[in-house]
């Protein structure tokens, strides 16, 4: 079956600091029309940060869309153009002082692939030391650790509901029973 | 330490069939007030249907933000107040054809909730019992099924990259290891 849309027209709505809304039209297969919503994203970078106790490195931050206070795993926005690596780097640094000796990739994922660009990708910090913090001037967070079985059990409870934390979680649980 | 912002101002930008784009500014925790670009969303339900040998149905589509054809698990977006339970049994039932005996609720997710109100219901269906695919006009897939331990290699190779898959497939690798 010929699954493919083609673009007909684009349109932008919206240009803002974080997201890009544009309109497109499109042919679908059967030669009908249809309307498109898409948000521009320049997608993310998370850190899993894992000490020698088995224990994960959290930040607690306030999200506007739900009004409310959750607990997720570092991680920061990509420039446009940036190297995924480098920012991983840079985001861990800045949101919990810490720096690693081994990143390793657990993989990318689209957070809502029918409307939005935006791709998070998604290391492994191990080796770590402690630094200092640098939180930009309209960052407000605290940080704070606590063991991968526990945050596992948290998933699994649904009291964890930040896609970027349950995928980290989960992947960096099955990645180290597979490193054994 | 206060993390909260308080909202000052809301305007709405752009209203869609899809999404809904606001723009709010908030108060932040250091009296400063910032821009908040806000995606509203009614969320969505997907649906992890496994059979007695442990195959997952999926279906391919078409995803015009990323122009590719991704293998995803079946779901389908909430009408706003409508029941997550009732969604997913329709939806499982319209991509599919199939009806399921057991559904275990296996918790929800925020896809980015640094800007967007998305929240996504997993369930996992069991007791399937095959028949007529219902899909909407403009819908166009293709559905198959993969044994679960093969979904779950692919995810940890980044070959699939789908949120709610990789969420849905993990969280039930998990599941059904702790049934037994």
């Amino acid at each position: 079956m010929n699954l493919h849309e083609k673009t007909v027209t684009t349109k932008k709505i919206f240009e803002g600091k974080v997201i890009t809304l544009r309109y497109d039209t499109v042919l679908l297969p059967n030669g009908e029309e249809a309307g498109r919503e898409i948000v521009e994203h320049p997608g993310g970078v998370a850190i899993v940060a894992l000490d020698e106790e088995e224990n994960v490195y959290l930040v607690r931050q306030y999200r506007h869309p739900f009004e409310k206070i959750l607990l997720e795993i570092p991680a920061g926005k990509l420039n446009y153009g940036e190297d995924p690596f480098s920012c991983g780097v840079r985001e861990l640094k800045e949101e919990t002082g810490l720096s690693a000796k081994q990143f390793d990739f657990l993989g990318s994922f689209m957070v809502s692939p029918g409307f939005c660009r935006e791709k998070i990708y998604i290391y492994l910090a191990r080796g770590l030391s402690a630094g200092n913090m640098n939180l930009d001037p309209d960052e407000f967070l605290e940080v704070e650790k606590k063991p991968l079985a526990d945050l596992l059990n948290l998933i699994m409870a649904n009291e964890i509901e930040d896609a970027k934390t349950v995928i980290g979680i989960l992947k960096v649980n099955e990645y180290i029973k597979r490193e054994r």
